[in-house]
Formats: C-alpha cells, structure tokens, sequence
C-alpha cells in the first residue's frame, strides 16, 4: 500500500473517491476528506461559500424558509457526503478561501497564502466544514464558514484579483463560464440576434454584454417583471446594456415567441440564464431554424429540451452550458472592470444581500 | 365559442392542453383528446405503439417484470394524461397507424389510407386506446394497441416505405434523428476519431454508419460485453460498419477514457447511444479539447453533464440530441437500405423481438 500523502493523486480526484467506487467525483455518494494531500493536491482553508442559486431555492423552499432547517440540512449533507452536493438539484455551487498547503507535485500554480475562489463545483470538492455554520442564519446562498477544501491536479482556482472586492469576484466567477461559451457562439453567426432569458440576472449581465463585444447585431433581455426590467432601463444601473427589454414569463412558450418576435426577432441564439424550470419549449420556440439555444440554468430538464425540440419540429442546436471555457474568468472579469452598466448591477445585487 | 371542427388549431397544438393552461402539449399534465378534428389537424387509427427504451425499461424495473402491471400502469398513464407520457423518465415513443382523418387545411400532405409512423413524441400527442392493450403482454417495448391519436399542424409523420417492413420502419424512424445530427456534426471536423457508446444498437449502428458516409477518419464502437462485441466482429452480422470495438462499461469514465485513447482516441466526436444513466463522466472524458459530445440518450441528466465537464475542466460541446432534422427519416431509411451491416443488425434485432 502507498503511504498516504507520499502520492500523486489521479488528477481527476478519482482516490478520492469512497463510494461508489471508480466513479468520478461528481457522480461519487461519498468522498474522502482526509486532510493529508497527495502530491499534487491543494488544501484550501474555507471563508465562505456561495450555493448554487437552484440548490439554495430548494432548500429554501423545502423548509418554508426556516433558515435553521436549512442551515442543518447543509450540514447534514456535508457530513454525510464529504461535498456539498444538493441531491435533489444534483447542484453545488463554490468556495472563497486560502490556501494553506500545497503539494509539491501541484500544477495549479498557487502559493499558501493566496486568496482564490474555486471554478469547480462543490459537488466534486471534498469539503469539512468546522464551525457549524455559526456565523450563517440560513437565509441567503452566501453561506461564511470555516473549514477546509481539497483541489485535486485538474481542478479550477482563480486568485481574488485585488481591485475588486471579494463577494463582488466570488459573484463573477460564479457565472463566468456563460460569457465565454456565448461569445464563442455568437461569432458563429453573422449580426445575430441574441435573447438573453434572466436577462437583469448576474449571468445574463454578462452574457448580454459578451455578446455585444463578441458581434450581435441585436440584444434582447427577457425578464419576469417590470422590477427587473427598470434595472435595465432608461434610468437604472443597467442602462444601455441591451438593445431591447421584453417583459415576459419565460416558461409561457407562446408568448416567449410572440414577444421576441415582435421585438426584432426570433433569435439566432437563445441564452437561458433563469434558475426555474420548464422554460425549454419557450426558448426553442422563441429561436429560428438553424439557431442554437444555451442552456445554463441547472433546472433544465434534458428530456424536456431533446422531446421539446423534436415535438416542435425545430431544428436548433442545444447545447448544455459547460462552465468551463478556457480563460473565462479573465473574461468576465474584464468585462465587470470595463462594462459600467455591468458593474452597476453585480453593486445592486451585492447590496441587495 | 368557436364551434369544434370548424376551426384552425395551434400548429403546435395548444388547444388541445387542458392542464395546465398555457404550456406546450409536451409540458403538459393532461391532453384533450376529442376525436373531433380541428381543421389542420390529422387522426390516425393506431395499430402499434413503439415505447421509448427508457420508459420501458423504467416500467419493467418498477413492476419487477410483472407484464400485466406494466400495462395496467400504461393504459393508467395514457387514462388520466391523454398521451403515453412517463411522468419517471419524461420520454414516451411513436406509433404506427393508419390515417382516419385529415382535416381539410393540414399541411402534412396525408390522404385517408396512408399507414404511417410518427416522427414526434408520444408525449405531446393525443391518444385513446380503446382495445385495453389485450393484445399486449406487458413485455416488450412494442405494442399492439387500438385507439386513435390526433396529429397538429407542425406535427411529422412519414409515410411507411413499400419497401421495409413496418417492424423494420418502425426501428428505424424511431431513432432517426441520430444519424442526421451525426452527420451534420462529423463534418464540422476534418477526419475526425468518432467514438459511438452503444455502437450495436439501433441508433448506434446508424450513427456509426452516419459517421463514415459524412467523413469519419475512425469510428470507435462502445459496447458493454463480448456479446455485443460479436454482432460487429468478423462473423458478426454487423462486421464492417466500424473500425474498432471497444468493450467496456460507458459508465467507468477512467477505463473508457483509457479504452478509448488506446484504440485511437481520445475522440473528436462521442456520441452517446445507450440509455443507462452515468454516462456523461465517461462520455467527457474520452472526448478531446475542443471536441463534441452529442446526448441522445434520455438517461442523460443535465447537471451531471453540466458540473462533470466543469469538475474536468473540458473544453468540450455537449449537445442535447434533438430528435428532429429535416430529412432525417429518408437519410436513415437510405442508410437501412444501403448499408448491409447496419440491415443485419436492425433485421437481427427483429428476431429478437
């Protein structure tokens, strides 16, 4: 047997697997949380965790919103499965931290001491969580916390830049693979019009002006509420962003259609950015043939995409948004630094708790 | 009130959702099924049902293998939702019939007499069974049936080929849109290795088949035993239609990775084919930076898809499968006629019931 901590782990967190066995992190019930690293491992002392928006809405939802039950809930799953990992949304979500070791093997270029967020969900993170929540009333998805993290040879970090604040960086990087994933798809078309579903949201903020950068001819913001749509109108903080606001509930697929259409529409790219479900057949209705729909929201229902399309008879490309895209973070940061109507609604929110 | 049957329905069928209100028929609880036409829409006397593999595999798990359960729990289902819709794995299947009715402004080009097959999902379309499924043992995913159903205007239908058994259609028109969105995909890669997870199947072969005619440098078979190795080996009734078999379980991503490489990968293209659930790690991980992963496989769950390729940090497209493409069931039906391999498999599978 290998002495442990005088290994390189798989790089893809395979030994730290408990059950079942020879499946990957994220698909495992339990991890090892053994805090002695492997080679190649990092060990990150936790601040603080952000949850997954859908995970934190069921839970919420489940406990009629008593934070308590939430909070014991989180705690329970933790112990349980080393992770946080939300059985029922099968979300995670992140972690803000310090590294506080290094193994020597490690290729992910950080030095204990350095302030990161992880890019990798908590659902393959074997995480321990030390204090119990004290400092967390179970109210909101930013959950403080204090205990440690492990980051496997392939896993995801990014330093805290320093001209931003730390929730205002941890809130970015929560979202940034959608910006990258659209703009790689917008260039696919020439002046396309683009409608962004949750459009006001942190995602759609970003997804909204990486289109613009990356060539759409047009934008369109979908949002639930006239609430939301003042955010991006003539007097709110997200003024300028997009070319068209559309008031509209995402999961009425008829009035989706109509409304996009008669706003310069249908689109060449749907983005749904809403962590509800059933807003598939609006998306696919609302894209013209040959369009592509990209799904970030982690409540979409894959046989309800694939059977939706193919009941409708419409011949989009589907995609499952990847949170990974190579430079991502560096994108949506950038345009946080240089997009002000961007910036001004990642400020709101973070007032907004 | 409009009078019933002298009036134009929604293309894509709204006036038949009775709950809940608003949503498209496949989102929907309950359909209306009135026999009575509206003036673009098509009834169809129904002869067979096709279940989708997932949905039968579900029934027959839960029911033990019980048969009459398994069509106590169907003509239940059908009963109270007006469709074949399994409210478990969200997937229902096609039917073949014989057309009753047309309505005098449809679109679908049918006649009275025309024996067809339906190209969209039993859960967005109406149907009646009338004969209690007697003919039925409760036991394979086909099945005998009396009743009607109801096609929309935007509903696809094909005529049944002269040339082919309806059995042979049937299989073939049930999985149709693999090929097509196969095809479409490979030559968007030059000479791309084209690894296809449950390549002795039905929409395995044809994607297989699909691959090559669109410019496949290698095509990698995935099959889980020597069994299936067999049909595609040299004496097999499938020898020829690929490059190499891999045997192993999709499911470990470690061995199929590792698998996969050693025949020629990793993959520029993996497409999954088998309706087991834990595939995405696997699917991931054998696929190239840069490459696709296309899911036609209803067991496919969106989160796992979504956090494993961010948990890899893989740059990869990950497509959900839309079963519809324009000319989908002539290109697979031309690939049945042509293809010798791909016939004996499919003529193969008949036997087997």
């Amino acid at each position: 047997m290998w002495p442990v901590g005088c290994t390189t782990g798989d790089p893809v967190g395979l030994h730290r697997v408990l059950e079942p066995l020879g499946v990957l992190p994220q698909a495992a019930e339990r991890l090892d949380t053994d805090p002695v690293l492997r080679d190649d491992e990092v060990r990150v002392r936790v601040e603080r965790l952000s949850l997954d928006a859908a995970s934190f809405r069921q839970l919420e939802g489940k406990h009629c919103g008593d934070g308590d039950a939430v909070r014991r809930e989180v705690l329970e799953t933790v112990g349980r499965r080393g992770k946080m990992h939300n059985p029922v949304t099968g979300s995670g979500g992140m972690l803000v931290g310090t590294v506080e070791e290094v193994g020597e093997s490690s290729p992910l270029g950080l030095a204990v001491g350095d302030r990161i967020a992880t890019l990798v969900s908590l659902t393959l993170t074997p995480l321990v969580i030390e204090d119990g929540l004290a400092g967390w009333d179970g109210r909101s998805e930013q959950v403080p916390a204090d205990g440690y993290a492990i980051l496997f040879g392939r896993s995801i970090a990014a330093r805290l830049p320093e001209d931003l604040s730390a929730p205002l960086a941890l809130a970015v990087m929560d979202v940034c693979g959608a910006p990258a994933l659209v703009e790689r798809h917008v260039r696919r078309y020439a002046d396309p019009v683009v409608v962004v579903i949750g459009g006001a949201g942190k995602s759609g903020s970003l997804c909204l002006a990486a289109a613009r950068r990356a060539g759409a001819g047009r934008t369109i913001a979908v949002v639930p509420h006239r609430a939301e749509a003042d955010l991006l109108g003539g007097t709110g903080p997200g003024h300028g962003l997009t070319d068209h606001v559309l008031v509209c509930d995402a999961r009425d697929p008829v009035a989706l259609r109509d409304g996009v259409a008669a706003a310069g529409g249908p689109a060449d790219l749907t983005i749904v950015c809403v962590d509800v479900p059933g807003c598939e057949g609006g998306a696919i209705l609302a894209t013209a043939e040959g369009g592509t729909v990209i799904f970030f929201s982690m409540a979409t229902s894959f046989s309800a995409a694939a059977l939706g399309a193919e009941g409708l008879a419409a011949d989009v490309t589907m995609i499952i948004g990847n949170g990974y895209v190579p430079g991502h973070a560096d994108l949506a940061l950038e345009i946080v630094r240089t997009d002000p109507a961007v910036r001004a609604l990642f400020d709101r929110r973070q007032l907004d708790g």
